[in-house]
């Protein structure tokens, strides 16, 4: 087993030098070699996942997991479309980020060029094959590929119908390679690939992501976790709150970026709190409080649970809400500062100076103004397309798209100079 | 020790916090104050530079490293300098990277913002405590320096008056703090201190940079190890390739950016090594040499190593030169990808398609076309200062000034939009 990733990372470093030097147009015919494959080997695709989805059922996984791994037609066609769409965006690879001519005459340009060989790990969402493999192949780069165990048979199906597609358009098959995932010991060997796989990407869950960054000695871009605030300022807009509150939980709790706590100014509780908590409530909410937000509920008929210091650092990704009553737009900061996870922060306001105060310190990928944290999304941005949402620092923050799967290269153009 | 360490860093943030809406003119107030002081407070810097200096001495170190460790008036001014030029660059922080007006009325702005707080782990420079100090300061970060304890008195004073400064121009004076540097500890801490420290940057040797890469789990950009190659191609210019060759090796051997191996075109090799051996050897240049250059070395009576596998590793930081004879463009490649650490790669050639596939294939931080591998420098490149030369390809390659020492935030600012 740690011999084949190693292979099959030395394999995607030769892989990746041809594509290196692969045209955009070559790429972009691959894309839609591939998503031509998709739709004709749709029968062989649906027949592994049919056995992923059998197996689910036997190890009694639940019914939200089951709906992720379930291929159809459709979802096929779906992954068939997003490799075309990403086939029409621009193509990362060559861009000059800048350049200048130096005093001495030398020529000197910053070219966006592919990292080399990319790994990706990732849960039980056959989808995210096709998608991974169509945004790494744009911007230049292999991909490895570490799915779960339980999409195994789809995974398999996916990765041999695109490494055909690849051949068939001449390219290299390994431009694209699926990890064995029946033990943890592809992802420990894909994390100490130093030198031979560029950069690894965990989607996932907070455990995952935080064992890959704990012990990989290959540069990970962390990806995902959100626990996410809605603030809601003493002079809020209170009807653009409620939506907002309201969209930010429920459009989509499963969701990195869906919100986890409202904070609610002092001076805005008393009109808020008891219109927002049974619409919440109505639409499915369980709210966890603070003992001030306890009080509201309370006196509004609305089913509550007193909120524990745990409830403050979690990220539900369920219909739950911790909520809390806030003195003042510094304690709101502070509150996020301590328990936020740098994903989406969100502030409702028609103070200007509270929306300054609030976009200059709270440290977070993406700070919204009345707005939804919803939006915190590649579409959304208008990138087209994304691999994950960074919560680091380095290299990308927020959404990814294809000019965060490159890296860059100087070149220095001369006649002959040497340095004085 | 363990505590003061994270004790420190908590420290920092608390300092990054402030410092992050701290206006470009108060920190440019702040970099002025930090230079008059350096300057008036020589005399207790250079006590303590003594007590360094005569510890060395005891301690029998080399030549060379008492060279770089030693202070004087003027070293310390040009230690002022520095901040005074770091001062007049233009401030990265809140410099709008990319905007959009999204579709749906949203107003999406990608702002560059501090990291928040930096590790620097550096030798027995007591220049870089001002330097790095005053890069940190202008992009708004904190910064803990653990330097080398061969410099600790000299640090400690350095330190002592930055702070001292940073005080009397009314920012915290943990904005820089010097971490103990009596054992491995402190830097064992500061490479656990996730969440605490953003990022660590290392400079220094590649012993020290390997087992930081090894053992962080704060991210880690990559610095300064330079096995940089000349490829001589069949078309180049002599006379350039001459000049290159010996401005490369010898204009200043013990820096990253130096050459370390030569490698020289089979049709370039009859014309070119009778005279590139003597001069090299003339300029004190120990050649290391693949079998046809110990011919042409012996017929030319130059003295000559035959080179071993080793020698093509080696960043020699020194005098010496391996050199090899190739058989075409595609070998000098293949040697560069194999041996090279991706900081900078030099070919001399009059051949455009040459000059093409050399650039596009060859995988380094910079790849120069007819000029000399000194060149990739911050201030060569008109980045007014750098920290480091990053040779890793996340977040940073090459040359980093002010704007690799930021991150950035995305601000979405509506009025009231919610997601569908």
């Amino acid at each position: 087993m740690a011999e084949s990733v190693i292979d099959a990372a030395r394999r995607a470093r030769e892989a990746a030098v041809t594509l290196a030097t692969t045209s955009s147009a070559a790429k972009d015919a691959t894309l839609h070699a591939m998503a031509d494959a998709l739709l004709a080997q749709t029968p062989r695709i649906l027949a592994g996942n049919a056995d992923d989805v059998a197996r689910g059922r036997e190890v009694g996984l639940s019914d939200t997991l089951l709906d992720r791994l379930a291929l159809s037609g459709t979802r096929i066609a779906g992954m068939a479309d997003g490799l075309r769409q990403v086939a029409a965006l621009p193509d990362p690879v060559g861009e000059v980020v800048r350049g200048a001519t130096l005093p001495n005459g030398l020529e000197l340009r910053q070219l966006r060029v592919p990292f080399g060989v990319v790994g990706i790990i990732y849960e039980a969402r056959p989808n995210v094959t096709a998608d991974a493999t169509g945004l790494c192949l744009k911007s230049g780069n292999a991909v490895l590929l570490r799915g779960s165990s339980t999409a195994r048979s789809s995974n398999a199906a996916i990765v041999a119908v695109l490494r055909d597609a690849a051949t068939s358009a001449d390219l290299p098959a390994d431009v694209v390679q699926l990890l064995a995932s029946e033990s943890r010991d592809s992802v420990k060997e894909l994390m100490r690939a130093r030198g031979l796989v560029d950069v690894l990407i965990p989607r996932g869950g907070s455990g995952l992501i935080r064992s890959v960054v704990e012990e990989s000695t290959v540069p990970v871009i962390e990806t995902g976790v959100g626990n996410c605030h809605v603030y809601v300022d003493a002079t809020a807009d209170l009807d653009k709150a409620l939506a907002i509150v309201l969209n930010a939980k429920t459009q989509r709790p499963s969701v990195c970026n869906a919100a986890e706590t409202l904070l609610v100014h002092r001076e805005a509780a008393a009109d808020f709190l008891p219109r927002v908590l049974p619409t919440l409530s109505e639409a499915g909410v369980r709210i966890h409080g603070d003992p001030a937000v306890v009080g509201y509920a309370t006196d509004a008929g609305v089913p509550v649970i007193a909120a524990t210091e745990e409830d403050w650092g979690t990220e539900y990704l369920s219909l739950d809400l911790a909520v809390a009553q806030v003195p003042d737009l510094d304690a709101a900061i502070g509150h996020i500062r301590r328990y936020g996870s740098g994903h989406s922060e969100a502030i409702v306001t028609e103070s200007q100076s509270a929306a300054r105060r609030f976009v200059a310190q709270v440290d977070a990928a993406a700070v919204l103004v009345n707005a939804s944290t919803r939006f915190t999304d590649g579409e959304q941005f208008g990138f087209g397309a994304e691999i994950g949402i960074s919560t680091q620092k380095l290299h990308a923050r927020g959404p990814m798209g294809l000019p965060e799967l490159t890296s860059t290269k100087y070149v220095v153009t001369g006649d002959g100079q040497i340095r004085a």
